[in-house]
């Protein structure tokens, strides 16, 4: 398993666009829900490049951890590396690094859990553990 | 059908709320997408007062005309005068008034069309009419 | 200037994007005030592609329609094309269509209004009328 | 200090609003980044209760941690209790439970950091510790 996932990812984001006018607050800076925004992308950019899409809507968020050490702004452009850190029975936890040209300026750790029909925790199958760590 | 929305509605507000710090761009007003999110809750409380909440589900937008005299800033309380304007077999038109304590800063006339399980325009039923108009 | 924004325009979009998972709500469609968001990014880019970035930070919106005749879904990827339609003294028309590739969702035509550092109309310098008519 | 922000918080939460329709995604509960922008709309809220409102245009968040419980859904009415959890030299902890009738949903904890006009870390005035705490 990842244990670097910045030195372990792939040379490009998993996932990169412009800040949207509409991002920044009043201060001038990405206001701070909008980075869980860019993390559901970074998954489903995660999960569709490793042809398990499916999976990014049959996941719930039960935990999830931003740090901040930095401010993205309007011109900026925002660049996720999203690598899945730990695999448990049903669920998963994914590590994003958020960076713009500037540097970086936040890392978050969320745990999804996989839910079936009726909406209660699923074991992730094995093809999809292979998928998240491959 | 109302003539004069505003006259005509009732003393208070069909749907009020203070602006989200989040809703002002870095130019420090209201972004201009979220006045029809404004409208959007207006049209359900609507609906909500008169019994037909469904009916607000059951809904696309065909036509929205939004017209700005002023600008609403965090602090300010927008408040939403709605009215239904026209109703035609499938579709029916509804004019919002935004208002801040400061003035009426947005107009706005939208045409909705009540589609069925079948995602198609269906003919809006006696009881909808009636309450949409009463 | 412009009598048909899609014929003239360049033959790529001016500016596109997927559609972000939390861009569509329970119905499963776009959300309606996210068009105007769309429209804003467009315009954006517009001007930027024109060298005239500064005006899209200085405009105010006075008038906007749209006129839906799709939906746009997770999954699709929305393009719009962005022309200048009418010239004033210190407002300017933008046409706005919005495509996915199943066709066209969305028309949109905005008036904007250019503001001097005291919020009040000013003419649109020759530069800026040459550019965005060009 | 508070030890538990439910018990020793007011009888009322500290701010409350219905879910927006906009709000639910395509899975039918509100979309996990929206949960910041309550937390957000609290934080706000609970310095205008005490005064200090100028506070919340002034900090930035520098760790926010989020546990998810439940889900709230269109229809359902968010309540948020925040209370002040931890004070610094320049940052204070908030934590947030919100909930709906159907119970809780989410506990945040986010650190705050109040900043001066360059953007550095300034202390805590004894005006604001004692209000964030009283």
């Amino acid at each position: 398993m990842a244990t670097d996932p910045v030195r372990s990812g792939p040379t490009g984001p998993t996932w990169s666009a412009p800040v949207r006018y509409a991002e920044a607050d009043q201060q001038g800076v990405v206001f701070n829900a909008h980075y869980l925004l860019y993390c559901d992308e970074a998954v489903g950019a995660f999960c569709a490049q490793r042809g398990i899409l499916a999976v990014a809507e049959r996941v719930m968020l039960v935990d999830s951890h931003l740090r901040w050490s930095g401010s993205a702004r309007w011109g900026d452009v925002v660049a996720v590396h999203a690598s899945c850190e730990r695999l448990g029975t049903s669920s998963f936890d994914m590590h994003f690094v958020i960076r713009t040209d500037a540097g970086e300026c936040c890392r978050v750790t969320t745990t999804y859990v996989l839910v079936g029909e009726d909406d209660r925790p699923t074991p992730l199958p094995d093809e999809v553990r292979a998928a998240l760590t491959g």
